[in-house]
Parts: C-alpha cells; structure tokens; sequence
C-alpha cells in the first residue's frame, strides 16, 4: 500500500509518542519534529506507510539516543498476554469451531499496538469477540472476514509462514499456530522483525511467549514496522518464496505487501481510516483477507 | 495560550482538509505539505496556535489559489442556523432561566467549527443540552462552567465586547446577545474577522444572521483564526480598551487571549486534548471560564 497524505499527520504524532515514551523532554521533541519536517519533501508518496515508519523511528532513536524506546512496554505485553494464554486456550478448548475462536483471538490480540493512536483495551477487546456484537459485525462485514476461503486454502497446503507484528500480540498468534501445527498438522515459521522497531515484536519475545515450542522462529532481517521484502535478508526471501501461504498479522505488514503477487492471508484490526478506506471496511472492523 | 507539539500533526490536517474542500488534487495537496514542512522548524512554540494557524491559511490559499474555500459551508451554516432561531428562542422564552438557556446554546453552536476534527452534529448538540446529561455534565465541571460568576460580572457592567468564532455559530450568538441588550440593557459590540478564514464569521455573515439588529457590528482587523491583538486595526484596539466585558467564543479565541490581562469570560465547546489540558477539562466539556 502507498502512503497518502494522511499519514503525514500521524508519523508526526508516533514520533512525538515515541520520543516521550523514551524522556525526551519537549526541547529535544521539538528537535524531532524540525528534522522530520526535513525529510518530508523528499518522501515519495510511492513507498509504503513503513518504510517511512522506518525513517521515522530511527530519527527518533537518533536524536534521543533510546536504542529500544519500547522495551519496558513489550516486555510488560508479554507478560500480561502470558497470563491470559491458559484462559483464552480453554476458550479455544470450549468452542464448537476452534480455528474460527484461534484465528478471532489472534486478531483481537492485534489491539496490542503502540504505533496507532486509542490506548486499546486488550482484555475489552477479547471479550467483545466472544459476545454477541462480533457476530453482528462479522455478519456485517463479510467481505473483510473471510474465514470460510481461508479454512480452504489452509486444508490445501502444508508450510506457512505467519509474520508477527506486536510483542504480547505474539502470545494471541501462539494460540493460533498450535491449532495449525498441533491440530492441523501444518509446518509453522515464524518471523520477527530483526531490531527494535516501536512495539513490534523480536526474536527475544517470540522465545519468551513460547512460540519456539510450535513453530520455527526467524528473524526477517529488517527493522522496518512492516515485512519490506526489499530490506529482508536473502535467508528471509528464501523462505518466503518457497511457502505456500503467508499468514500477515497487523497493519504495518499490510502495508508493506498489499500487493506483492503471492498467497497472503491479511490478519489485523482496522484502526485507521486510511487503512479502512484501502480495505473497503470500518476503523475497528476486524479483518482476515486475501491478496 | 502557547502552542504545543501536539498541535503539529494538527496544522497538517487542517491544511490537508483545507485544500479538499478547495478541490486542490493530491500534486497540489503534496506541494502544500511540503512548504508547510518547511515552515515548521522556524515556528517558535511560544506564539499561540491562531498565530501558525494564520500563516498556514495563508500557505494553503496561496497554492490553491482559492481566496475562501469555506464560502459554501459558512453560507450553509448561516442558513442551517438561521431555520432553528424560532425554536431556540422558543426555548429561551419557555426556560426558567433565559441567561443560562442562553449561554448554553451559544456554547452548543460553538459546534459548528471546520478548523477541528470530527464532524460535529449541531442537533444533536442542542438536544444534549435540553436533556438530564448537560445538567450532570455541568454538576461535574463547575469550575469549568462559572455561570454564577458570570451572572454577577454581567450585573456590574454596561459595555460588552463579544467576540465572534464560527459563521452558523452567529446566530446562536445572536440569541445570547438579544438577552443581553433586550432583557439585561447592555450594549454589545460583535466583532467579527476582517477577512476569509476558515469558516470563522465575517461582517456579511453577522449581517446575515441579523446580528446588527441588536449589536453594533465591528471587524478585528485581523484574519487570524483568534484575536491576536498584535493584527488587529487601531480602532479595535480603542473598542477592546474600553470594554467592561469580553465575551469570547470559541477554541481559537480562547488560544489567541487566554493569557491577557483583561475581564475576559470564555465560552467554547473544548474540542481538541490540547485546548482541554489548558483549561483543566475534559474534551467535549462545554467551557465557561474566565481569565
């Protein structure tokens, strides 16, 4: 997906989020947003929204000299998502079709996200999909929640890889990628993204989530917010080449390969209206796709 | 009151949003990003937002090329506004309390303001306040709705200044204005911005909306989205001077003069995060406060 204008707005915001969260105080915010404005002339509308995420960030971390301004926030997501896995995996236990519930609590776990603006309640958002309303609203919304296509292309192939987007997040993918491993039978790899970039998450969280005991875990080689394949290690293109279907979580992976020519299942929730607007859905609609 | 970081990414939507409704295509919308950007780094933080509100206006006229882009909107909230003046005063004449009925509807038209996100509805606005939730608002944001303190200032004084914000708005200004001359026996000076910015209201549209009527109506001299007293004419200033009483509507005002020595009651619908953390209210808290 290409960056509108409307992001400009927001990029300006993240990097005023990111260098508070970090102590910057306002004369060294004020710094960020001068050279920011900067770059902005010479950023092409072209590239995709994470590509000048990466830009971005790494102007932040620059300037305010915070390698991982984040750190604390992820480590303190995974443990709050660690200590809903039991509950949320007897949901999944409980209900009548555990791919569907899996997949619901992988989305609903894409809440998790500091790069977009509304502190998302994670544990409203869960129980907001095991009430009546996410029925309502997938009913309504079809078109962006295409469970019954992706239930087929899953029964058809056997290596996926599935790109994780947020630390704690990475906990909700955990529940998701047991049901294709351990229920399905599917071959699983992981990838994180390869530095620090805003929550996303890491090689270090995927370990402490759990997911190295169902899936292969990797690294995509980039600290791009979003899989830009032209930043990813040769061992990363490899793999990706070689899978069958592509598992995307969140915006910013979205973002970076809306339109690559390849078997790609979108997993996120729409939480911007430029996103919305791409998709053809509602900011809050939760969506699984195909590209 | 000074402008904020956070003001930033505002600037940008406002400008974008601007050269919309102007019809500029995306070339034209990058170009006007692209100086604004230039602009930013050379904008003190120590002026207040109407100050970098102006030059942006200034910015996105001269690109576009559109002397006022708001013209259709003022005009249609000049009519939408002028249709509901027989039931408002409907209202005003059936309340208990014709001054407070009075102040809230000119609090509730400060909804009608395209320079703030969000399309605010103004029918739903009136209703609100004719409803049990205005009152429990209210009862929890006295220091914030200081209509007792106003009530008695009113009783002390003869001359009025009242500044006007948003054209719409105007008549809803109207009707506190009437129970200000009519009722109370002031006398009111509304003034008004001198040229095209934003929707705020100019000398056609108080004419429009009957204001000379029941109040001499005067330019500030200024173009500015607030009364910054540094651009406005000499004969403004004597007016000012003179006053016993400014009432100031609106978001920008508030921004423009919140830190003036001078008998100054504010009343505003507060819309942005910014403008509440100043105040010390909540967004969307109707404002009665003086300074």
């Amino acid at each position: 997906m290409r960056t509108y204008l409307d992001c400009i707005p927001c990029f300006y915001r993240q990097a005023l989020e990111t260098a508070r969260l970090a102590g910057a105080n306002e004369i060294i915010q004020k710094k960020i947003i001068d050279e920011l404005s900067k770059l902005i002339p010479d950023f092409p509308l072209e590239a995709s929204p994470p590509e000048m995420g990466k830009t971005v960030y790494a102007l932040v971390r620059g300037i305010i000299g915070v390698k991982d301004p984040f750190k604390e926030i992820k480590e303190n997501s995974n443990k709050l998502a660690l200590r809903l896995y039991p509950e949320l995996k007897q949901e999944i236990n409980n209900s009548e079709d555990r791919l569907l519930t899996a997949v619901k609590l992988s989305i609903a776990g894409n809440v998790i996200d500091y790069g977009v603006k509304n502190s998302l309640n994670v544990e409203e958002e869960i129980n907001k999909i095991f009430n009546k309303d996410f029925k309502i609203d997938n009913e309504n919304n079809k078109n962006v929640f295409r469970y019954q296509e992706f239930k087929e292309i899953l029964s058809k192939v056997k290596h996926i890889i599935y790109l994780a987007d947020n630390a704690g997040e990475v906990v909700f993918d955990r529940l998701l990628i047991e049901e294709l491993t351990e229920k399905l039978g599917k071959k699983v790899i992981y990838v994180v993204r390869d530095k620090p970039i805003i929550n996303d998450a890491l090689i270090e969280d995927a370990l402490f989530c759990g997911i190295n005991r169902t899936a292969e875990v990797v690294s995509s080689g980039s600290d791009a917010p979003g899989t830009l394949l032209k930043y990813c290690s040769p061992e990363f293109i490899r793999i990706y080449q070689k899978a069958e279907l592509i598992i995307s979580k969140g915006q910013g992976n979205y973002e970076a390969l809306s339109e690559e020519d390849k078997l790609i299942f979108f997993l996120f929730k729409a939480k911007c209206p430029v996103i919305a607007e791409d998709v053809g859905c509602n900011v809050r609609d939760m969506v699984l796709v195909d590209r």
